[in-house]
C-alpha cells in the first residue's frame, strides 16, 4: 500500500503518516519523490483499512499495491482447482462442464422429463430452483423442499448432479442435505453470514457475481467461503448492470480471464441471465467457451412460453442441442473438451 | 403491459399472444398500428411475469405500463408517511432528521462520548454498527451483542434513538430488541428473507438502496416489508456504483424527488457512504437537504484517522457542527426545519 | 410511440395529448386501461421527440414503440449488407475479415514491416493511425499526411486495403483520399459533421461505438452516414465504459448478435481497445468471433514496448499468427470461414 | 508512477523495466517490498504513456501518482480563475451565475420575449442553441447562422451575455463571432480539434462533461484549451450516463467538490440536461448551488409542449422565477450570493 502526500505535505504530516501506518502494526517507509512524497506501508497480508490513512493531513490518494484476497489467489496456490462432483464431473478441468434445466422446479413430472432430456444431451448436473429470489414479493417463490426432493429424485433416475439456490443460512443447511452444488445467487454475493455457513457445510459452492460487483469484490466474497476451510468453490459470470436496455444484463465475458489470471477457481458463464434473451443464449454461451470459461449454467425448459419465471430466456430442448453440438467444436478449437455424457444414472 | 409485436407478425403469432395472456389470466386487447400491431394486457395488478410472452413467435417488446410495486405507491396511499420513533422524532414530515455516530461501535466509552457530542449538536439518532459486513473476511466485523448493549445504554443516557444494521434474519430479531430503527445495508436490499423478518418485527426500517439498484427495485425491496405488514419504512440514498473513481460511490440525488414523486415512503440521505471521503459529506449533505431528503444518515467520530472502520469519510464533531448548522439554514430556505434537539435525555 | 397518462388523469388532459399529437402532424388513439389510460401516436417514422409530450400535464411516460432508425434497420433492408474494398476483401459476408496493425504509424520502416508480416499471417487490411486522439494534448498526436502516405507505401507493397481514423470534418477528405476505409473514433461516435462529411465521401466507413453509447444511438450515429447516400458502414464494437478498474474498457460482445438482429449492417470487433490488455486479446478475439462478429481489428506492433503509443495492449506477430489459427478453427465451427490470405499484393 | 511487480518477478525483468524508464526520459528508483518490488518513475510532468510498461515481462500494474493534468490544476494555480463576461458578468467569484434560455432559438421573436423575460428575473448570460447536435438525423437540427444573429439582437437588447454551442471548428470561429461564450456539448469533450479551434479563439470556452467521462478526462479536455493559451474555461456538470431509466441522464453532483479540489477553474450545473424532467429541475438546481456549483445552466421556454427540441425538461417562466428565489436563499446559507439582475442592457 502506498500512502501518496499532496503537494508540499509538511515533513510533520508524512511523521504523522508514519506514525500511523506504525499503530497499525506494518512498516513505514517514505519514498521522496520530485513532485510530492509517498510512504510505503510494508508487511501487509493484503486486508489493511486504508480510511484511518486517507482521512490523515497532508495525504492526496492511498493505492494498494497488493490485492486485499488471499486463499482464492493464484499467488496463495498456483494450480488450477478442480472441483469433483460425487457423479464424477470435475468443474476446473480440461473439460467444459454443461448445467442446465429449468429455472424454477415447477413439479416432478417436468423436472424428471427435463433431467432425462438434457442427460441425453451431454449436460452432466442439473439445474433448477426451488427457492426464488424475485424482485417482486408476489411473484411466484419456488416450490422449497418439496422442490429440493424432486431434484433429489432426478439426480437418483438421471446420475446428474444436482445444482440449487439457498437464499439465507439455514436454507444453506437444508440446500446441502439435497444437492451437489450450493449455489448463491448475484443477489447475495456479499451475504456474508450466508457466505460463510454455505462455507462450513464443505459442499461445493456455485458464487454468482453480483450486478454491480467488481471482480475482486467477487473473489473477496469467495475468499469468505474458503476462510471456512471450503476451497470447492466455483465461479460465476452472469452479467452487470449496465446502461442499454436492448439486454437484462451485460455478459462481462472478459471477467473470465481476468479471473483466471488471478485467481486457481473455475469460472464459469450463465449466458441466459447474462443475456436475458433466448435469441442470445447460443451465440453467447459459445462465446464464454472461446473466452475461456470452465463450463456454462444454462436455463433449459420444455415450453418455455409456460414457464413459471423466466421463460424469455430459456432455450428450447432442441436448441439446447444445437448449443451442445456447437460448444464442443469451440471447445475443441482451443485444446478443450466437453465433459461426456454421464455413461448410466445411478439407476440405470 | 403492452406486447409489442414484429413487423410483419402473423394473425396466428397474435392469437397466441392473446391465448398467452388470457391464460395467464388477464384481458388482452389487440392494438392494431401502422408499422406494427401491439396487444395490450389489461387487468394486471402490475406483477406481470413478462418472460412467457417476450419468448413468443412474434413478439418484439414487451414493455410494462403499470409499475410493479403496489402498497409503496403514491396510487396506493396519497399522504407522506411519517416514521414516528420512541424518542418522538417524526421521519418523513415537514422536519429534516439528522441520525449520526461513528461507523462502528469501538466500545462503551467511545459511544456514550461521542452520543453525549452529537445529541448537544442536534442530531436525534444515534448510528452506530454492531455488526459490519465487509467485503473481507478479515477486516473487524463488529462487536456483536454488545455493541447492541452499549447503543441501549448511549439511548438511556441521551435520549437519542437507536439505527443499527442487521445483516441476516435471526440477527433482526435481535437488533430489533435493542434499536428504534432496523438498518437493512446496501448489499442486503434484496436479501428477501432479511426484509421479510425485518417486517415482520414491526419496527421501522432504514432499506438502503443497493450499489446496482434501481429505483424501481428500491421500491420493490421496500414492497417486501410493507407486504409484512409493516409502513414504518425510510428509504436512504447512499450512492451507487459508477465509473469515476475520485469518489467510493456517485451518490444520486436525484433519486431523491424522483422517490417522493413515486412513493409515499419517506427517504433520506448518507453523504458519507455516498460520497466515501470526509471533505465531500458537508457539501452533499447540503445539497441532499437542498434536493428534499427527509434526513441525513452521517458518521462521525471522535478521531476519525483512529476509527476501526470508515475513518476516511467520518466528520469531526466540530465539521458536524458546521454541517448543521449549514443544513439548517438551507432548511429553512425551502419552507423545512431540522428536528429540534431532544429537551432532555431520559436520564436528564 | 405510446404517451401512458397518470391515473385520474381528467379527460381534458387526455385531449390537450390528443391535440398536440395531431399538432405535431400525427395520429392519436386513446387507449383506456383499467389503471390508466394511454394514448397511441400513430403514423410516425420513428424520429418523434418525445419531449413535448412528456411535458404535459398527466402525462406519465411515454414509451418508444418503434426504433428511432430507418435505413440502418432490417425492417428497412432484409438481407445482409456487404462492404467490398477495392482489394477485393468482402466484410458482412460468410467470411471473418481481419483487419491488424500499429495503434500508430511510426515511421515507413515500421508500417512496411509490419504490413509485411501481417499479410503473410493472413491479415487483409491494415490498420494504422496517422492522426491520433489522445486524452492529453501533451501525448504523441501522429504523423498527420506523411502517415497516411506511409499507409498508401504499405498497401502498394502488399495489396492490403488501409484502414484509417479522421478526426474532423477535412480530416474526412483527407484520409479519404488515401484509405480504403476512413474510420470514426469512439469518442467522435456522436460528431455528426464529421459522420456527414465521411458520409459524402462515398468511402467505406467503420464507426467505433462510443464508451457510453446504447446500441440505438450508434445505430442512429450510422444512420448519418446512410443518410448521405453511403451505405458503406461497418460497426465496431470497442468497449464501453464500466466500473471494474481490470481492464480499459468492458467489451460488449452481447451487442454483436443484437446488433445483427436489428440492422443489416456488418459488425466487427476490437478487442485491443475493448480490453486494453494484451494477454486478453487472443481469448476475447475468439470469443467474439464465436458471438458471430464479421471480422476483428486487432493492434499488432513489432515490439510493442517501443510502441509510441497503446502498446501494453498490442499483440505480437507470434500472437497474431495464434489468433489467426485460433479463430479460423472457430469460424469453421460456426460455419463460416476467415478470408484467405491476399493471393498477392500490387507488387507480387 | 509506480511500476509494480510480480511477486516472483525475475531481477532481470526488473532491469529491463528500469532500463525502458530510463530510455523514455525518465528516473527510475526500485522500492523492494516484502511481496513484491515495485519501480517509481521519477522526473514525469503527467503525461507519461503506460502502455510500454504495462506490456513488459513480470510488471503486474503500472499506477498512476501523478494526475495527468497541469495548468488546469489547483497545484498549477492556487487561485481560483474567475471568467469575466462583456457584460460585466463574473463566473467562479463568490457569485452564483445563471445562465438561462430555450433548448434552441426557434425565431426572432421567440428569442427576444424569452431574452427580456429572463433577464428580468435575474439571468445575466441568455443560452439558446443555433447548432443542434441532434441523435437522429431526422431532428431538427437548428437554424444556423440566423440563429447566432438572434441571439445577437437579443443581447443587443437585454445586454444578457450569450452562451451558444459550436459543433466543429470553423463552426468554433463562426460562433466566436457572435457569442460571449462557446459551447463544446458533452458529445464533442474529446473533439480534439474543436477544442484546440475553440482554445484559440481566445474566447471564454464553457465545456460540458461527457456522458461516460472521467473528471479526470474532464480535466484533460479542458487542458486541450488551456495549451492553446487561453484560460477563460468553464466546467459544466450535466449529468453521466447510467443504469436507471427514470431519468435522462444521472446528474453528479459530487463531481462539483471534487473538481473545485482538483481544479481553479469554474465549474456550473445544467440540471436541465441533467435530469430531463422539468419537475426534478428546481430541485437539483437547489442541489447544485448547496453543493457549491458557480453557477447553473437551465432551459426555459415560454410554452414548453411546443418547444422544438427538449420541451420536456424546459422550464416556465414561472418556474425558473421560482428557481431563482430559492438559489438566493441558499446561495446566502453558504456564504455567497446570486448575480445581481443586469442594472440595464445596452440600449437601456
Amino acid at each position: 500500500m502506498l500512502v501518496v502526500m499532496k503537494h508540499g505535505a509538511s515533513a510533520s504530516q508524512i511523521e504523522e503518516v508514519v506514525a500511523t501506518i506504525k499503530e497499525m502494526g506494518y512498516g513505514a517507509r517514505p519514498i521522496p519523490g520530485e513532485q510530492r512524497t509517498a510512504v510505503g506501508l510494508i508487511g501487509n497480508d493484503g486486508a489493511v483499512d486504508s480510511g484511518r490513512l486517507l482521512g490523515l493531513d497532508g495525504v492526496l490518494e492511498v493505492i494498494p499495491v497488493t490485492h486485499p484476497y488471499k486463499q482464492v489467489s493464484r499467488e496463495w496456490r498456483e494450480a488450477d482447482t478442480v472441483v469433483t462432483l460425487a457423479n464424477g464431473t470435475r468443474i476446473g478441468g480440461s473439460e467444459i462442464v454443461v448445467m442446465a434445466g429449468p429455472c424454477a422446479v415447477e413439479g416432478e413430472a417436468q423436472i424428471l422429463d427435463i433431467a432425462h432430456r438434457l442427460r441425453a444431451m451431454g449436460a452432466t448436473v442439473l439445474r433448477g430452483g426451488a427457492f426464488k429470489p424475485r424482485t417482486s414479493p408476489y411473484a411466484f417463490q419456488g416450490l422449497g423442499r418439496a422442490g429440493l426432493e424432486q431434484l433429489a429424485k432426478a439426480r437418483e433416475e438421471t446420475g446428474l448432479a444436482i445444482v440449487t439456490e439457498a437464499l439465507d443460512p439455514e436454507g444453506a443447511d437444508l440446500v446441502a442435505e439435497y444437492a451437489d452444488i450450493i449455489q448463491i445467487g448475484a443477489r447475495n454475493m456479499q451475504n456474508y453470514p450466508l457466505l460463510r455457513r454455505a462455507g462450513k457445510t464443505g459442499k461445493p459452492v456455485l458464487l454468482k457475481r453480483g450486478l454491480a460487483a467488481t471482480i475482486d469484490e467477487l473473489l473477496l466474497a469467495a475468499e469468505y467461503i474458503l476462510a471456512e476451510g471450503n476451497d470447492h468453490v466455483i465461479l460465476c459470470e452472469r452479467g452487470i448492470r449496465s446502461f442499454d436496455t436492448h439486454t437484462r444484463n451485460l455478459l462481462d465475458l472478459t471477467a473470465i480471464p481476468v479471473v483466471k489470471a488471478l485467481s486457481h477457481l473455475p469460472i464459469i458463464a450463465d449466458p441466459s441471465h447474462g443475456t436475458g434473451l433466448r435469441a442470445k443464449v447460443i451465440p453467447m454461451g459459445r462465446a464464454a467457451v472461446a473466452a475461456g470459461a470452465d463450463g456454462l449454467i444454462v436455463e433449459v425448459h420444455q415450453n418455455p412460453p409456460k414457464a413459471m419465471s423466466d421463460g424469455a430466456q430459456s432455450l428450447l430442448p432442441d436448441q439446447f442441442a444445437e448449443l451442445m453440438t456447437q460448444i464442443t467444436v469451440i471447445a475443441r478449437a482451443i485444446g478443450r473438451g466437453v465433459t461426456p455424457s454421464l455413461v448410466r444414472g445411478r439407476t440405470g
